[in-house]
């Protein structure tokens, strides 16, 4: 191996690759995985030494807590191939800090820096080969922790595995998307893990947003759970409402997710002078917006998709298609978002890391 | 194998019993598990066929959708040895009827009742020496189903693992437990999947628990999260309270599980002319019961520990110690409940049923 600061990671490379069976042109996002993957467990009250090792299955006790109290938090985010082949990656540290947030809210323990990111940037070092270059193409990246421990007793796990895993990806969302506004279901409470990325937090997605599909959209528009008048949060992702030209988006709570996403595409949007508000909007302003003709656009914004623009949504017997317009906010700034990814423009923020 | 009506399950039996090194008296609950356990894959879009197998270890790959989507559910239930040595399930088919509502809130597949409750009682059958005679004795059963498709893409899986795992028990909790009433997080959302019993619901209770432990508390009374004025449930379990002579707890609603004690109990204190409200029983309501000595018990219901008095509750600044009273409802509850599990009083409610 070559020699990097990486004397603390223990490194068991794959004998062969299965880079030359995958066919990039067609990928299912999240289906492929790479060669390799980082393994770090906690155990004893403390982090073992991470392992990076053959991508392969584990063996777990049928009583693990996982299976059964849920402990489980995971992050995504991706890196980039730049023109000179180069592998960059984007905020990680800020999907590393809201991690370690989403383990205490879930009494699971914090994992140190030179885990995460250090594990990260020496498997992305190994994986250089998987980012390819491209718009839209990307390196999906999903580090996640769930609890080892055995024995069924509604107690949180004494033992943790800390995984990273990599997924080589096209774009996310081709199909034009639909919204229902919910009325009914809820995705968090006050006082709930629904700024925590949670396992749990979207297997209660599920059964809503099959209920809209069957109906004919694809994603929800979530509401707070009391009331159901401020609009929260789109599908996996956070939203975006555009009236007139000021983009509207929800503040973080404790029932939001505080999107790397999101907060890029407000100062993205400062940057370029465009009018941002972080505020509730609420149902009836929305619908207002719709019928006067001051509602522009409505997107999603999240890792996978990075803006996932909403044609049309429904309220309650409600439907509203959202006009077709020339000079979409969300098309200009995927695009500039883009470029910053790809190094195609300069990152006066400071956003992307290059992987030695 | 003897003949029974199961030939619609595979049986492969353990060559040896692990039951000798299995020391009765010293169980810690939930950590020791029978020789079998009964597993169903469901794949294809539909259930396989279940098999009764040695309990071993489950072989998963690392982007299994339980580890980062969270759909999980289980069912907690028990079984009691009587005088004569045979073995009772107690209202399992409640347990099944609530295991197949939460299949359907978190989009997984109903389970049949053939697989669940036939293959629960021929694995009973199998494990009859497991449950052993004596008050506070118990088989606790725990089926389960997790999503084992692969992907870390945020949609329902397609495949899902059905479990049965077995575990001998003796008396849950010994400590006398006092609880702080929440008025900050909260187990469930409107609309949401507290009254599915889903693993994700179990992780998010997991810190809070911990802030009241490190104050010298054991649980939590959950009150409902847009006001915290309703009294919910006590920890993982459903609570009530006796003012003066009558019996108070809240409806099941989206927030509340349906528990199985919780309903029994209901029942029980009816038939002995106790006189029950379900009703959503206010802080205010509480804090003046308390403070006028008209409070007389609180106490947990759930299966695990049947019945769990509470000993004090703090409220903000507030503490108060529960009086100490000769006439415990929660024990005379207990007792005739117990009675019935343990086929030591007639069950004129057509609750229990012999494992043949």
């Amino acid at each position: 191996m070559e020699s990097t600061t990486t004397s603390d990671i223990e490194i068991m490379l794959s004998s062969q690759s299965k880079i030359n069976e995958v066919d990039f042109e067609n990928l299912t996002f999240g289906t492929v995985f790479t060669d390799h993957m980082l393994v770090c467990d906690f155990k004893n009250g403390e982090w073992q030494k991470p392992v990076i090792q053959p991508y392969q299955p584990f063996t777990l006790d049928p009583s693990t807590k996982v299976f059964h109290y849920g402990q489980a938090i995971f992050e995504g985010m991706k890196a980039y191939k730049d023109e000179q082949g180069d592998v960059w990656m984007f905020r990680a540290n800020e999907n590393f800090n809201r991690f370690n947030k989403s383990a205490i809210r879930l009494a699971m323990p914090e994992v140190p820096e030179e885990v995460f990111m250090g594990g990260l940037r020496k498997l992305l070092h190994i994986e250089k080969d998987w980012v390819r270059y491209g718009m839209g193409r990307s390196l999906y990246i999903r580090p996640y922790m769930i609890a080892t421990g055995e024995g069924v007793i509604a107690q949180p796990s004494s033992e943790y595995k800390f995984v990273i895993i990599l997924s080589p990806a096209k774009s996310y969302y081709n199909q034009e998307v639909k919204v229902v506004i919910a009325n009914h279901y809820s995705r968090a409470a006050n006082g709930g893990i629904g700024a925590a990325k949670a396992a749990g937090n979207y297997a209660g997605q599920f059964y809503p947003t099959k209920l809209a599909v069957e109906k004919g959209f694809q994603q929800i528009i979530w509401t707070d759970d009391a009331t159901h008048t401020k609009l929260e949060e789109a599908g996996t992702m956070n939203v975006f409402f555009r009236i007139n030209n000021t983009l509207i988006t929800a503040p973080t709570s404790e029932r939001i997710l505080d999107g790397v996403t999101r907060k890029s595409l407000i100062d993205l949007a400062k940057r370029e002078g465009i009018d941002v508000e972080v505020r509730s909007l609420l149902v009836d302003e929305l619908l207002n917006a719709a019928k006067n003709g001051t509602l522009k656009e409505i997107f999603g914004a999240g890792t996978a998709a990075v803006i996932n623009p909403i044609v049309g949504f429904a309220y309650e017997d409600l439907y509203f298609d959202l006009p077709k317009i020339e000079n979409s906010m969300a098309m200009e700034l995927k695009d500039k978002l883009n470029k910053i990814q790809y190094k195609l423009a300069e990152d006066t923020f400071g956003w992307t890391e290059k992987i030695e």
